[in-house]
């Protein structure tokens, strides 16, 4: 099937990537599984024409990403509309070459520029709200006291579209110059996983109770 | 002994951590610390008045942050100096709350404000790639192909000093409201765990080659 315009994301001038132009990524399930697997993001704003990168948990609702946070906060204080750029990274290896010049990094990035908006509506923000917490464990809302009608006042919550999107990826092995091939140097890839440890309850949790499935 | 003034950084209007002050540090140790561990920052620039945030690798050398990249990149390309926003983030657990207000996350993480400078010095860029491969892999770069004379001219290097420089760091179990805690609800942090994978070589590494150590 031929890809339609509706799968991918148009680039723009600023998401058109330029530089190894091979790892840009433009497809939409491509970016979203990306987006799906990450839970920290870090969003970048300009405050007093000064640079500002911040990391905050984020969550994916179709083409919508959700931000949340105290309204005294810098990224949130403000009540108008704010330009971001929120770039999220997946490190899944370190590319050990046989020259420096060709050492790198496998990741999966998305850089996301928009305006994102102050969410109002009561009911996209507590869905909003409920996709933070069931985005890292399913179901997790569900079995958990929801917010009250002060805890909600207490949180703000932004909507950044996801229209200006690209990603970037880098998989395989390190590329060596052919002459290098022949020094005695280890090449290939190390991965970097990410895992959960065991759970360490707060010694509180009352008998019977579970720990909670983990996805990760 | 009390800490002098010279084993913290002093926080400055906009690295003076206001929200939840009880996490901010200013300690240089805890500082460099974390700065270590990581290898991956975000850093954030403006241009055209917007904001960009760049995922890329950095190494630390005293009080001083390296990036480096192609002279052609956004980052790279111009000669002046740069205002930057440097973001280095390590998530630690989950914090598993009874109520979605207080689910939480276990982090550390320090931003750098400054303006960068194009590193020209050759002996400074030369040490400033070595501590690249160094700061994840100690000892490869002098196992591995150095630069060349070539290489080295199509490498750029900012230094990013360390001055107006904050830490921001949650840990322990999460804080329930004392009447929830009677909830039928798991509470405890989840810790998460980065670890090395088993290396995989390209196929080309010749016979007797060990496979690196590697201090994660």
């Amino acid at each position: 099937m031929e890809p339609t315009t509706a799968m991918q994301y148009t680039p723009t001038e600023r998401t058109q990537v330029r530089r190894r132009s091979v790892r840009g990524v433009y497809d939409k399930q491509q970016v979203h599984s990306i987006l799906d697997e990450g839970f920290v993001c870090h969003v970048g704003f300009v405050a007093e024409g000064q640079p500002v990168v911040i990391p905050t948990a984020y969550a994916r609702a179709g083409e919508q990403i959700y931000l949340h946070g105290s309204p005294a906060s810098r990224l949130m204080k403000g009540q108008q509309e704010l330009d971001l750029c929120l770039t999220v990274t997946l490190v899944d290896a370190l590319v050990l070459a046989r020259s420096a010049f060709h050492t790198s990094i496998n990741y999966r990035s998305v850089v996301v520029y928009g305006r994102a908006r102050h969410v109002t509506d009561v009911i996209e923000k507590w869905q909003a709200l409920r996709s933070f917490t069931n985005h890292v464990i399913h179901g997790r809302w569900e079995q958990i006291k929801q917010p009250t009608e002060q805890e909600l006042k207490a949180t703000s919550v932004l909507a950044l579209p996801l229209e200006e999107v690209s990603a970037k990826i880098r998989t395989g092995p390190p590329v060596d110059d052919e002459e290098d091939y022949a020094l005695p140097v280890w090449g290939g890839v190390v991965p970097l996983l990410q895992t959960f440890g065991i759970p360490v309850p707060d010694g509180r949790v009352l008998q019977g109770i579970a720990v909670p499935q983990l996805k990760r």
